[in-house]
């Protein structure tokens, strides 16, 4: 018979993945249910109902949480571990009074659900993420660094050029900044843009620098992860 | 003389190419045909004769349906396959008065357009792609996972700054993932658009990790291309 | 001393040299012309002015074409070369009348100015380039019609959502096809985007797929320049 | 005891780590400071306390920059230099009365930030970074003229296609030159966008080509960190 240890930790047995589903499909439907909640013209009835099972699954999710500190190897490592933290914040909203909305922070218990992919096929995929990663990480932290110089960088430039023409939408460098974002990341939603010719230069230029830096991360990943794939077959034990 | 099943389903002798160019020429003039009956304002003369054109492909591709299944070696398996349910949508709703207008699901034949691809040159490319397919599937399935779970998060995070700044725009989780598709993919419409500053800095943040993981699966494609190119020159067979 | 065809045709020969930059610089003079004069408030002073240059530039291109011929190993293929047609085109509008304007193909020289690159560095870039896309180039070709058959897709599927929700801006599959251009592409301009709910979550599909098959290309012209950057190293004859 | 040249250039010794650092943090907390005073509605106090340490920073700055020329060995290199310029031009305007204003440029010194990475983690990151642009510089240099030459193609083709039509936006080649822009690097701001079929058409064939040639850069960096980190894995000495 399992222990209680491996049916709330262990997802090799059995149990442990009867455990593991059921909690992940209630993770699942709770976010259905809190974004439903959000709806603002829904019948009186379906609320409730929703309501009822806002309360079962907090009920459940209150015992996960006790449940894993008591079997954690150290309790300590897990309830100040990222996992941890998310698990209380969960359900901490409804023993105490907050004076501010924690159920957003819910959300970030759907990262739970990657544990899906610890099967079998897709442990080896999660492997060589990690692996490509570790490959990676450098690169990857320069140039987000790089990107965020860049975005400042850019805003600077163009409160220069569009400060005066245009006070009401890049009237600060902070102002800018938000166009700056949309731009650089090509998003371009329209609320803002140049309209000045030197506005309109400094972007071609920005982005013309921008692209072959925002884009890189993305293709590091992607052939760090080729790496990962070519040191795993030949036997290179990472 | 070539059997029937030979010009049916084999491209490779003389028949059999006839034959499936004449279907995927009539494939694609019935889609030209399709889109321009959906003008609307055509001259009665010619929506009359993209009627007759329609009756003409209609009958072709139902004989083309009846001969497909005569010659099939299992005929369960093809009524049953992608293509199969796609060529009897195709020609359904001339036959059986239907509640829904099916006639969008026709465009789905184009696909057979891909058997063009069946020439000796390129038909080492096709290969190649579904070898880099194989090599890279488990990622991919990752990094599209990941991509939904950010488009989630992504919404909730929007709707905790923006849910009441503008509730018409984002006042529920549903209508803030439509934000969040738009802004991930960089898109941007521009139709809904944070305005708040926490809104803003949100989406700087989620930009930033979500470039980083929207634009993989594209490069894991490439990536294992190449690699799928570099297996058939040292000729390991996949 | 150099003959008339190594100047006109050998860039390795200092006169050869000279007689390429003169011609390249004026190319670049007359597209700056070329789009100045398009400006619609100049000063008349400065319109006679781009006029006298242009007269002196369609001149020389003149003497340019005819050299061209003179020189030529066979006359007939230069005539029906690429740039044989461009060039007669930049030139034809100032001798005979012709019922539509043939400037704007006069930019299409500009892709002369690709012999710029033709110094010792860039030439080998420049092989190592069409090393690559002959390395890719099956692929290229296979993502492209892929790309082409999506936006079609793209297209008729929004028709089936938006058809009838905004009949001014989706009244038909080829207005959706300029909406499944700027979506698929991501550019976004926000004059044309999805109201409805089934549009919305269309959008999401198609574009999940979408962006893995539009981006490759890029990946796959990097990947092979990395390939062909390594055969060169390996000394292998391409 | 370390040497004034020491503190000054040489980041290893502790006293040199702590005046990097002093300085690199003067540095950010002067980009905060200049960003600040661009917001409109500052309180007095406020932007009095902001007046005060722009005095004391720039104190700061002219003393280093006083050190640094010092401390050069060749003085000339340095005062030329990209950065003994800026540091300049930070410090300029303060001292002598200037008809413009070079406040923005002073954001060029958050470029002496990447001097962060100078520890023993990130320097190799930097080093195979500086490694991976001299592998791909010509391929980059290449698909940048290529971006420009297409970007001049696409404003040319559709100012023949649009400039009759919106003569307002598309009016002339440096008016389609900004749609070329905003459309080729899918920022998509949506303020200018074609309204012709000949138009959308032609806004279809360029973005095909052009995806395929402005990604790319992004591409070969990635790629030619690959190859940087396995040169540096093989023990090569670049």
């Amino acid at each position: 018979m399992p222990t209680l240890k491996q049916i709330v930790e262990d997802d090799h047995t059995p149990a442990g993945r009867a455990f593991a589903l059921l909690i992940q499909s209630l993770i699942l439907l709770s976010m259905v249910e809190f974004s439903m909640d959000t709806l603002p013209n829904l019948p009186d009835g379906v609320r409730a109902a929703l309501k009822w099972f806002e309360i079962f699954s907090v009920s459940v999710f209150s015992i996960e949480y006790i449940l894993r500190i008591a079997v954690a190897d150290s309790r300590v490592a897990y309830l100040f571990s990222f996992f941890g933290i998310i698990d209380l914040m969960a359900i901490l909203p409804y023993f105490v009074g907050l004076p501010f909305d924690l159920r957003s922070v819910r959300a970030m218990r759907l990262l739970r659900l990657f544990r899906l992919f610890k099967l079998a096929r897709y442990s080896a995929a999660v492997r060589r993420f990690h692996l490509a990663l570790r490959i990676a990480k450098e690169e990857i932290v320069l140039f987000l660094f790089a990107t965020i110089i860049l975005l400042f960088l850019g805003a600077v430039g163009i409160y220069y050029f569009e400060g005066d023409a245009q006070p009401e939408t890049f009237g600060s460098v902070f102002h800018c900044l938000w166009w700056a974002v949309e731009t650089l990341t090509t998003v371009g939603y329209g609320d803002v843009h140049p309209i000045t010719v030197g506005g309109k230069a400094f972007t071609l230029g920005i982005l013309l620098i921008g692209l072959g830096v925002i884009a890189v991360p993305a293709g590091l990943v992607a052939t760090a992860l080729a790496k990962a794939r070519q040191l795993e077959d030949e036997g290179v034990e990472p």
